[in-house]
């Protein structure tokens, strides 16, 4: 991302920044004003998609740098608005709507314009998409481009509000063109082949998804379901169990619905609420077909948590703390197990175990790591905080959703993807359908972490071991 | 419609407004505050449809009055603003986005939560039905509830954006849900019986409407076009004509579109641009179909001129006028042809006959009025305005969409409907593709309106016998 | 219908069915011969189209007598089989399978290549259809003629064999297309309007259909179902209740599923099995909709039940018999209620008021004829046969399927048409869905009918009072 | 497959065969039996899918023996057909029905009453593979069980008619399900991804499937298009070329319409005309969408080629005849760019050549071989018979669908597979439309084969080089 376009590329800009957001027609004739012809807007879909990726942030910039708000003519309204406070209220109310009406940015109806054309919709989420990334990179980060992607947002958080949204429910029987699109967007259990798309369209699976008239044969975002009979503590058993994939389904063995994957597949939809949403139809779904279901649980990955711990690991070795983290006998059966190098500092040891991961290949090593991890983990998961909301950004997810952070499960992933990214460890986030309202309200607000006693025990394991 | 609700059901009024239309949150934590349970929206749509229709009109006020923005805290944030024009453009900024967020009104979030449940969409559009209901009979005309209704009819606007509309061909296959509600809607040329509905979507017949992921199965309105050789002038032979029930569509005979109804379902979503986006959609969906097809042209009612002709005649008739309208011989030969009482002003004769109108039963009659008429309703379509604008609805809306008033046809319409609200006569709004998006800009701006030489011509021969 | 074609026509049927009713290829070459064009199948469908009504049977004849097997083949193949009897069993097999091959009409085979063309095979049902009124006119009554109709129905049977039908639900949401012709097919209980239809379609209600591949949009046998508390014995309250048409289902008040109305549609389909396959596919949908539900009956009507019974009355009265089927005290109510001149023969009485319906107008004589009348419908269902089976073709109908003869209700069709056809009479056929197998073998091999003890209590009485 | 069931499997098998392969109802009774219960024919499907293979020939065999016809019965009614033959028609008439109907398998009617219930089509379907296979590889070989495979093959034939067939348009928004099996079938040119499979279904590709109401999903044939402007010489240019994926069509770039696979799906339903009706139904659907297609052509493939001529370079060499296939000329030049052995015997080195492909990879070998391989192929399409017809089986496909064989190229599939197949060649089979009925009859009837010029020119020049 590069932000200053060339001269030549900018002239062309502007020219057509001039064309295409024009002002906003006067307060009085808002409403007898015809949109523009919509060759207009296709002719800034056309310009903007032609740009190279370095001069998109540019042109950017400037549509939110020239084509925000009048601010004369805001302060001046807010100037009458002052003005007419001992008024009538009639009055006053027409002074706020004429200030909330020059508060509009010029860019705001450009992009009303172009949602009305076909493909307008998603070229907006596409440009989002980019602001987000400029916004990441710090390619350009004024107080206008923010101003621009929270008009965005709010105008997308509007078009895919949840009453405009289609849940779907796809099967085997679903057009290619979507089971191409699950399969491709799934990235928390990648799916390899035919058979394993078919399986997690199967029975004992459910795969719902939203979609969006905008964009049509496009889910925005996707959940995987396995049907069980206990909440699942093994995500291999559910993606690369294949015995049933000709069964019919048994309903006397499905009392669990277990989310194993969601995935969002629109970058530029971040921070508008889908997933959240989704999660509840389905409940609700899955509660009509399953009348007596009486549990539900996620089974989630925890990103990151290897990396944090190798980052803790290093930060001791350099701090010469290391030995904090494990007791005195752990140590020793760490090195034992390891016949690590008396030289070597234990602390490095157990990085270079975990970065390799290599302790799987010995059932001792495993054994002398489990209670350690797993104590480790809990706290990650329930301790560590950012902006005093949980660090890991799937417990946030399930946090905010009202779920309860239920149960730390050991080998639950045993891929290598799995070890390496969170030494195997998998966590249920449990959906008590009647504390949820209050959990995700209390979480948001308090930033209390609903938890189980198996979590909070392991956390205070934690707490007595370390002097974090 | 009342606007006063009883003590009683007032109080529980307060109550549920204070549970259900709560303060936003603070401008700090706006997007880390969770939605509501849907159980709030669900109670408030509850409450609202559990309501007597006269004390919809005083929880409407109510809800408008109680639950619009604060006033306070706006022109505190207006001051703010004011005190901030000297300082960086980042404090400007945020002072101008707090100054936006202060002037939402708390009904507006209301109604987002109770978009997003099911229903939710539907139940805001007939809300905002009984809102202009409320409004056009006066039952409650605060300033406040017109604010309401340009807070919802500005969140419909989003909600039914054109993007988000889906255009469906109905035929004779379409689920008989929507043939039943198409077949009911349709008040320009009533549909009588299974032969009727199934000629309008059947050979030489296109039905188009849009629908809207948010109420499906619901039309929101709805195009009637005729597949013709020239451009028709009579509408009878579209509505009536069976011959052709059973044929095949020969495309050496399909030169002409004639948009010969439209009609829009939603009392709810007036002032919401619809049908002039359908009649563009479907224009280009026919150019699709028959990319050799040249002329479209609605062949339209014109409803309202028998009226504003015996309006006119007893006026003349009470100012003592009377002889203006038409030239001396013309009155000899209707009162000729009439046969009249040689004491009843001529003026009240001729009202009578257009009252009753039994003049379609007198060859001679006709032939005498013919002249007469034409050029009074050329002149009530071109001439008679409303603030600048054609008084005519139909009129109103076809010049908007940029069409030219291209011919108005004698005997078009000779169904006794017909006859009684138009003398029979039809006129043609002809869309000249390449010259509407000018055609509608002159007309919302300048408010000049396009017409051909025929109408022209009739205008001027109007203007030339009556002193109007 | 008229069997001797004008000699031009005739002339012209030989050409043509000389053209397209070619001879069978040779046994050899059965295989290797290429289909003859589709164009001389469309031009035989042409062509019969084309004709006259009165000339189809002619055609037919012709077609029947001209184009079936070759009968010196076949008699030659024969004594060649008589010949091989003491040969190997492969030359047995395969002399049989000669005379078989030489069994083959040569319009057999032409039906097979129409059938191939598109439509073909709706044109060869309708082609039946005319073959059926035929020999029903005995306009021609050869015995190729039967043979020819014979050929064509084994066809038709392999063509709409249960395997390749449909089952389609039909609801509000399906086309329109399909639910006209639902409305119009529905001859048992006629649809008046949009909200009758909707009413058979809605909730508390099912309809079912099959359709099939090669007819499509086209019902071919319809099953309207009610879903009760209780064994219905009333059709009005099926028919007419609109009270419940925007209810939702409530699952607890559904414990029978009621076959209100079945029709076929297509005549040239007469005796291909298609309403008794249908009865069986729904009851086993819901059994899988509703898993508890127990009582399977039909409400069905009695047509023929009053023409039989002032039959009956006409013939006892020129027997001077009329006392018979009433007791004394019956007949005394009868004339009391009727206040009949003394003159008039009580049997006359009795049937002026079954073919006039008045009876229905007084209380007293709906009460004095109750009895009679039941016991009279009771024995014209159970006892009146033709050839061993039940006269009713209803009646024939659900017992082949092997239902129970269950109950006989009083006031159950009020309507005008009930009272006229049947003295406002209808009956429940049970399927005791464990018996029907063998009540169906039964009733076809024994010609044995299963029937309630109300049934046969009210047969005995019968039986008591007449000597018939 | 092992014909000789095991002592206490044939007793089970003949207790089941007397259960549910009962006798005819007599002639007499014919309409009046009811079917067996649906669970007769389950039983029986349910038994024959548990064999194991090698007791299915058995258990066929069985089958085909006990149930077929009464010979006994055949005969008597044998006679007295020809002791009726001075009798009346009626009564000739009524002797050959009896005679038809005694001609009729025990089987054939159980076979009728398995493809009513769900299922039991598709189970007939994979019943004859078995039965082909058992034929082919003379597990049993019986005449009994040719009768049974010839009765189902005509069973098959009725209820496959193409009447009752859909032709459905495979596209990417087709169901998985669907495109999943399109790929796995797929035997001509293999799908090896998704974007392979993208591509098939894509822009200037068609993809056509039949498919059968009582096999729901199940494409039974299906044929791929490319629609190109000249008729296509190289394969990989249609399979492998991705340039176009996301392009519109040019519909000015469309002349021709390449078949450059079709593949049935079903072995079960062998001679069953299914490939020949689907090209004749496709060129129907493209001459509707692409009014001006000329050019209607396939790209085949030549399986067989290279082993023919291998088996022909064998015999020549032990024949020691080799030198007559190439001219002195074109020996020298294969010696010499082989640089052979001069010990090896020319032919030999050939025939290496041919098998391994390897003069590929030379241009002077390529070019040496290019006039050699491509006249001796030419005339093993052309000239190897087998009972008249093409040996080839590709050829003998569409020469009975009266195709011309139009043009032999080289280098056309230079795919490992194409090599070792054919050398790289493959043929263009052309369909003239006003042509194909004749090429067809005079294909089948007196063997003739249509060719081009072209391939006329190879063939001579083959015939004059080689003695054959």
């Amino acid at each position: 991302w590069r932000s200053a376009p060339t001269r030549r590329a900018s002239s062309a800009m502007e020219e057509l920044l001039a064309r295409v957001a024009v002002p906003l027609p006067s307060y009085e004739t808002r409403d007898k004003s015809p949109p523009p012809p919509e060759s207009t807007s296709l002719e800034f879909m056309n310009f903007y998609r032609g740009l190279e990726k370095e001069d998109k942030a540019g042109f950017l910039s400037r549509l939110s740098q020239d084509c925000g708000v009048d601010h004369r003519a805001v302060s001046d309204l807010a100037a009458k608005l002052l003005d007419t406070q001992r008024r009538d209220q009639a009055t006053i109310l027409q002074a706020e709507d004429r200030l909330r009406y020059s508060l509009t940015p010029r860019y705001k109806q450009l992009f009303s314009h172009v949602s009305r054309v076909p493909g307008g919709v998603k070229f907006l989420v596409d440009l989002r998409a980019d602001l987000l990334e400029i916004l990441a990179t710090k390619a350009s980060d004024s107080p206008h481009i923010r101003d621009l992607n929270s008009t965005l947002k709010s105008l997308l958080s509007e078009w895919f509000s949840v009453g405009l949204l289609r849940l779907e429910r796809i099967t085997w029987g679903s057009p290619c063109e979507i089971l191409q699109k699950i399969s491709q967007y799934e990235a928390v259990h990648p799916i390899r082949n035919w058979t394993d798309l078919k399986r997690r369209v199967g029975p004992y699976r459910r795969c719902f998804a939203f979609t969006h008239g905008a964009m049509p044969g496009e889910p925005l975002v996707v959940l995987h379901v396995a049907l069980t009979e206990d909440i699942a503590d093994n995500i291999q058993s559910i993606v690369r169990e294949f015995a049933t994939l000709d069964a019919e389904e048994d309903i006397n063995k499905i009392n669990s619905a277990i989310f194993y994957s969601i995935s969002s597949t629109q970058a530029g939809l971040q921070g508008v609420e889908l997933g959240n949403y989704l999660i509840k139809r389905v409940v609700r779904e899955l509660q009509s077909e399953f009348p007596h279901m009486a549990q539900f649980s996620s089974l989630s990955p925890i990103p990151g948590f290897s990396s944090w711990l190798q980052g803790l690991l290093s930060q001791y070795r350099k701090e010469g703390r290391g030995s904090d983290l494990l007791s005195e006998q752990e140590w020793a059966e760490v090195e034992q197990a390891v016949g690590s190098n008396p030289g070597t500092p234990a602390a490095d040891s157990l990085r270079k175990l975990v970065a390799t991961g290599e302790w799987t290949r010995s059932e001792k090593l495993s054994l002398a790591l489990e209670p350690v991890l797993m104590r480790l983990c809990a706290w990650y998961l329930y301790g560590e905080k950012r902006r005093g909301f949980a660090l890991n950004p799937v417990a946030n997810f399930h946090l905010q959703n009202g779920a309860t952070m239920w149960r730390i499960n050991w080998r639950a992933d045993t891929s290598p993807r799995g070890v390496a990214n969170s030494c195997g460890i998998m966590v249920n986030y449990r959906y008590f359908l009647n504390e949820t309202s209050r959990n995700s309200a209390l979480y948001l607000q308090s930033k209390a972490v609903a938890a189980s006693e198996q979590v909070l025990g392991l956390v205070s394991q934690f707490q007595k071991n370390s002097k974090l």
